[in-house]
């Protein structure tokens, strides 16, 4: 069970109404969830920094004519299988694929499967992308 | 076909060797494919800066438990679905989901559904990731 | 005068609690302040996003052997006299020279100023800081 | 004395035609110069991340009516006299004040004293700006 806490925050007039203006611009409808969306991702940021285990994805657009690149993307998945969760793959257009790999596990190991990635000859641009298990926030 | 040229690049010695040793800790084996790898890093950001058509992925993780969030969330989905190519779901724990969302379009409108989703009572955390439909690069 | 205005908000215990551990760690007295913090920080990201107007720096490294750098750099901060404060230069070893240059004005502008000294050969690193003006937050 | 070493880069004709035109947009006139840009950026982030010794800036926005805020301001900034170069000083309108300040040393000590900054009530918006020393790049 979700155990809520109200507390009191105190701000000054024209800093409040700036930031309600920005929360209906971009569809907020409650203040309290607006502030708790910043402290989370405040959180998540301080997971990352800290070396924590974390969620997020790595992002691979490529050529998949490269010769025998998709060999060396399968081995390289496989040998990180245990902090990768799953993975989507859309056909771009004719030459390039894009590929999303959802990992889980220590931001180091994160880290060390992107740059496998990266370096691969063919591998044009990769993204990695910073989420949280959502534990406990 | 793909037209290769080759040109000539000059450096200080010193900082050759640095950008050296960094490609091998990263495992490149081609000085030639880092440095593209830098030029089309460049790139992409410029097509998000500038508003081009890019494509990227927008992640989330949320509680699937939050009265009405599913259906608000595919609402949002189907309002965007020009946009959207794939979508793929992982379930975290008993509580949190992972969503990632393939997208595929202009950035103003990627921008819009990724507030869209991050406003959302019961969506924990959002990124957004910036990649490239990788034509022309 | 500044008008404070108080309203609640509401949070789960458990986030609440490590917000708190956060705020703790990084010498928060006020957990009312780092609120305002998490917002004036999103505040100010949107100023810089829609081009509004800014307070921001542009650092520089640069070799100050460099045939005519010297004379480009002053050439540079005349053209753009109108969005430059002042600027602050320290002499880092017998080559290098850090140089900090504060600026005021249109977002456009101020990238215009940045991307003319990055290009300059002989500047080894820049760096564009992104502040406020303070006015409204 | 420097000493130039150079090399040959192999590059598909369309990135390369793609990169030459982002060059000429923002003022470069050396594709060599670009490149060592680019090369010297990514040495730099790294040197950021494996907590190396760099330099950079503190950027504050602050309230100067704000009680006891200078002195606290100071005594910060005397706690960590051996990582602090000099500061700049900006009177940006009635009530705020912009202060730059530079340090160098070791990332673990430019983060705490970041920290301890924007910690303090009254300091509305600080910002961490990222350059080297200068050495070996």
């Amino acid at each position: 069970m979700t155990w809520l806490i109200r507390f009191g925050v105190s701000m000054e007039k024209q800093l409040l109404e700036r930031f309600d203006r920005i929360l209906q611009k971009e569809g907020y409808t409650s203040r309290s969830e607006a502030i708790r969306d910043l402290i989370r991702k405040n959180i998540v940021e301080g997971e990352w920094e800290h070396g924590e285990t974390v969620a997020g994805s790595i992002m691979l657009v490529y050529n998949h004519h490269q010769r025998e690149l998709l060999e060396k993307i399968m081995d390289i998945q496989h040998d990180f299988h245990d902090v990768i969760i799953s993975t989507q793959h859309v056909h771009m257009d004719e030459d390039n694929c894009l590929e999303i790999i959802v990992v889980k596990g220590k931001v180091e190991k994160i880290k060390n499967i992107y740059n496998a990635l990266t370096a691969l000859k063919g591998v044009k641009h990769t993204s990695l992308s910073r989420a949280t298990t959502g534990k406990k926030i």
